[in-house]
């Protein structure tokens, strides 16, 4: 039988400064730089579920809010929702801070995909997630649709078959 | 009347060299420094096209094959398919070589959208995007679904609604 | 009266992948890099306890052990220890974790002073810190005679004058 | 016999963003910055015409012009002119680009020399270059007396049998 | 017997120029970047005196002054003071200086330890150190006490063991 | 009266670790970082001759040779060798050492030309540079040919009148 893993001791939580050369000419922290960082913390989770080398998969919809600024403390928050065979779901909250104003923002929040690989690169199984909290469920239960959307956004599962991807979207 | 461009001002071709530190521990180009050459390519093009300061507004699904090692070149290409308003849907095209060998593989295609922006960072409006060749076209007339299917997994559009979106999941 | 704030609300978590520019030949961590990570954790946690811009003003004794490996995740926590009008002592503690072979290890114990400024860079009072929990007490009482051993090693008290610093040394 | 390849086969475009950590004091991208594009450019020109690990032989004479500024975007074309045994000279053209003030300028151009390895770092013989142009002609013809010129800088031949620079400097 | 050799034999001037990336929000050199510099300076001294890789193994109490601008330029001066069994002491010499305006300030002095290894990591004996001039000899006569210290403060050696420390502190 | 200053005074020595983002697949030292290096050694020694911000005006022929490795330490030795208005001469020689195994090789040799400038960007006079040994007598000797040879590279001087230029190439 597969080995059962709590999803909550993949938790990670990293901090970074925005420094000068993660900005545009507007001083803001740029979207690409954001999603470098959304990787790492993400990669970092999926490696402690799966106790393996991991590389990333896919990446949904990310949505960018505008003001992050140069010296704004970014915290990313990472924990694997569910893994199927040898992939894990990610997902990620992200808040940037503004400490001497005060300030604290929900930035961003997204969802990444990782595959376990051994020394060779050859995709092996990882634990079977196991959520606890009602958050944790939540995700663990969308994950699935959001999985039949990658399928069929990716061309390998036909729209027809993605049952839950159509409750999703509130189509039928 | 709204001033017109055509798409193909806005092409960008960018290739990079697979450093060290791009890499992860298998010796291949980690996901999160990938999305970031893939933002960096496309806001030029935004740019191209507005002649404007950009901004990253929102990345599609991207999917990451393996395989992209230390040494090879990576090219990008990045084209804007339609505008709205003040924002750009950018199509970007990679590919990885590793020119010893002599092989050249389509590793990842994204879109990625841009708001333009003035000095102050408030949205300004673009040009409207004119597709000529057949690609063009096509991309410019899938520009409508993906952009209501980042409206509706925003929340920011009902399901029932995004009648183009719709038609591409065959839901009807 | 001087503003009071629990030392808690200073702490930080920061993780971070061991990437190749990090290492020397031997493929370790090397320590300036180390202490670059470190300086950056505690100057979030002292910007998180004073609102402030903050800026390094001292590091006390740091010992390195081997074994901090490329592909490494390195996880440090930092917390504000005590206050002196502008002045705040911070602790950090850092792990060192192979996760694929699952071991994680206390790599290093530091301690960093940072002084609060305003936008012209001049010192600013800060919060009294609040020691609540029994290691953050043993912190703040400890924080005096780390403070009388920079002050002695600057040359900026006598050793006669750091009764702390004696009692420490178990000299009296 | 020698295998033969046209020029147009090693033609690569590049288009780099100027960030903050590129530009000096007064905001200019630094010069070592640009050598350092100018080089990998150059070097992925020579790696598609060999197929082969290339390492940098020389760097002709380089002028700047002033005025490349943080946010630039800067592209460069480079293109094998022509190949003598394992070394290829590359030309490289650069632009430097304002977006939203919309000015364009050709900044630099300049000529490396790559010499083809193999694994052990030995040098292996490279295909002949074969301009078809009359711009690629031109260059492929200047590319004798370049030869010769860096051949006498570096007191490798007597300038008296340097036949080709002779007439280039109109000196006879 | 152990091979002797003179500490001038370590000397290494580095100069570096302070870029955007290595400054934070109020456009001074961050803390952490200047010790990063100060390692690779004392553990290319520690390399000369040894001829071995060498890895960090301490760094002593370090105070930093502010005001080290954007576009300054430092001068780290390194040298090893004294060697024990496969460790070394180095003391390193920081001077800022803003050329425009012809100033020029001591604004660092530290001392890092480092051990010698093999190329498995194993510690390794290095060559005595022998101080010449005044000022080298001043410096290997206090290394002994500041090795008690750091021993003490490592909870490696016993306080009034430590006699050289005592005798520094004044307090006997 | 032009004010005079000693050459010896823009002596500058940079050390450097050559770390795994500045090597190639081969771990060789990559030509473009090499030449950033050296571009910043110059300008620092052009602006302790001049007490102004420098911009690089052109780089003579740089020639490479193989074989700087990972981990190798490289030295640069600059100094300006004469200066004309408002443009410096800066003579560098650079050294790479494998300290391991001892060796230490010559492994170029370059001349860069930088302009002072005010903070608006606009050239401003330098003072006078006085050669006082015989090395620096003969590099300000050989100055003067080596800017006519720019010029003539650059379009701006006809080969015929580029006298000190053709008696280099013992044309004449």
């Amino acid at each position: 039988m597969r080995k059962q893993k709590p999803v909550g001791e993949s938790f990670v939580r990293m901090t970074e400064l925005v420094l000068p050369n993660d900005t545009n000419t507007l001083n803001n922290l740029m979207g690409g730089r954001m999603m470098h960082l959304m990787d790492v913390a993400a990669a970092i989770s999926a490696q402690r579920h799966s106790n393996r080398i991991v590389v990333t998969a896919s990446v949904d919809n990310v949505s960018f809010r505008e003001g992050i600024r140069l010296g704004n403390v970014v915290t990313l928050e990472a924990k694997v929702t569910r893994s199927f065979s040898s992939s894990m779901e990610v997902h990620i909250d992200v808040w940037a801070e503004d400490i001497p104003s005060g300030t604290k923002v929900k930035s961003n929040e997204a969802f990444f995909t990782f595959v376990a690989v051994d020394q060779s690169g050859r995709p092996i199984d990882v634990p079977e997630a196991v959520a606890e909290t009602p958050e944790e469920i939540s995700l663990y239960e969308g994950a699935l649709r959001r999985r039949q959307l990658r399928l069929v956004l990716a061309g390998r599962m036909k729209p027809q078959e993605a049952t839950e991807l159509k409750a999703f979207l509130a189509l039928e």
